[in-house]
């Protein structure tokens, strides 16, 4: 048991770590933004480089590496990243959520235009599937597994259906199913998909797989309640994005329905749920349980 | 050797039996339109359900009965059915080609709105991967191999990349390169990814992979043509969506570029190195031949 200052460093020590790795891989993985179509191409990476805290990919490594394993991460690392950047490419177009700024720059479609924001989105997508395949074609049940879940996770009735349900319900009072709804798929689906993916390239000794999702799911509900209280207390500078966004949209969040302490209260509560999961789970999950720890108490 | 009318009657009755399983596929595979959220699902299905040709899913199971296979291609089929029904409401988008009919009827962002359009589009390209990942997932080799052409041709570089061209290019005055780089991506490589995956279903003899690859572009330079043909000759009742439309957009097309004859023996020569490929190729091709000869006289 490390104290908590060693805690701290090793989780500080192990993100820049994994950070790096993930840069890395996108620009070995990525096409050059000069491959042709150039327009495309500068589009995907100027959306997949414009940085932000890399939590899929950094969890997808930290629960690879909870027991043995054999393979590399990274390209599954990358993938996942590529997917969820699709998501906030077609999230920001006018028709949905008609978002001018994205970390602190430009959207995609504000950047280039909106069919090349489409366009980039669709490619994201089609390549987060493309280079799982690819990477690791010589364990094609491994490629497969990744595939499936994450395809599931990120099909019509988790993460696209959640969004589906956001849009629709713009501007209307939200019932505590429909929230719960929207955050369980929107955000937690992808989540536990990340940590879901890792656990796919460990061999440990029990079948862990219920305690992975609980993890996930908690993790996920988690990081969603935290983003709207940021949203309803912070300023635009420390979130590079629009704040207050969700107010004006009229949209219901946790913050609208429970209070900021409510939801406070809800987001420790999901937090615990998620390193209670990994606790039980085992192997060396130290760091994963600070980094739970840590997205609770971020502040961007 | 069958007579020409053994020929098209043989064509007939399998392509009517084709067609017959592929829409058995999909009420199979595809959500219900009542899975949450109805609206989305019922966006996914208006669109695939819409008809057509259903070209692509028919090559893929034409091409996997040219040699013993065990496994079921329809799943496949329906696979490349939804990737190839997401890039028709993507196109169809106001920032894209703003078409309001599809099919003789509204297309996808006309009968419901612009954001369920984007995601329904967005959740058939997730479930193709998905669909290929779950129904081959006891052939995890196979399914990988799959999930790579697919996505390879339906990628940045190829289908995806030939979309952008096409956007980037309306209005202006295309010479003969870039016109064939579009024809090349947005249609022949997914034309070409339907024999490829067909072909992966089978065990045949020799490695035939660049035979079928070489079928699948002149079959896919063909069949676009022949669209540009029609565009410039068809009625809308006929063709069941707006024609003239390339003219009006000022697309540059290969009878624009060429005039309809010129046009016309292209699409000849390409369908006959098509047909030559797959003489070469072997197997029971009878029926093969014979679509990729309909394919070129088709009226729409």
């Amino acid at each position: 048991m490390l104290h908590r200052s060693g805690v701290d460093r090793l989780l500080k020590e192990n993100l820049e770590s994994y950070r790096k790795r993930i840069e890395a891989g996108i620009a070995e993985w990525l096409p050059p933004c000069t491959t042709r179509p150039a327009r495309l191409h500068a589009a995907m990476r100027y959306s997949l480089e414009a940085g932000g805290k890399r939590i899929r990919p950094v969890l997808l490594i930290a629960t690879s590496e909870l027991f043995p394993s054999e393979a590399d991460p990274i390209p599954a690392a990358v993938a996942i990243e590529c997917l969820h950047t699709y998501t906030l490419i077609h999230d920001d177009l006018p028709a949905l959520d008609n978002s001018a700024l994205r970390r602190g720059r430009p959207s995609c479609h504000t950047r280039f235009d909106e069919a090349t924001a489409i366009l980039a989105g669709d490619a994201l997508l089609t390549y987060a599937f493309q280079l799982l395949s690819h990477a690791y074609r010589e364990r094609p049940s491994l490629a497969n597994a990744l595939v499936g879940i994450l395809a599931e996770a990120s099909g019509s009735t988790r993460l696209i259906g959640g969004q589906q349900e956001d849009v629709e319900n713009e501007g209307k009072a939200l019932d505590p199913d429909t929230l719960r709804f929207i955050h369980e798929n929107k955000t937690a689906a992808l989540l536990t998909a990340a940590l879901q993916m890792g656990l796919a390239f460990c061999q440990p000794g029990q079948d862990p797989r219920r305690l992975i999702e609980t993890a996930g799911y908690h993790l996920g509900m988690a990081f969603q309640i935290v983003d709207d209280i940021l949203d309803a207390t912070s300023d635009q500078a420390a979130m590079g994005k629009p704040v207050g966004h969700d107010a004006a949209a009229e949209k219901s969040t946790y913050v609208v329905l429970h209070g900021i302490d409510g939801a406070r209260s809800e987001a420790r509560r999901h937090t615990k749920a998620a390193i209670d999961a990994l606790k039980t789970l085992g192997g060396a999950n130290t760091l994963l349980i600070a980094l739970a720890g840590d997205l609770e108490t971020r502040i961007h």
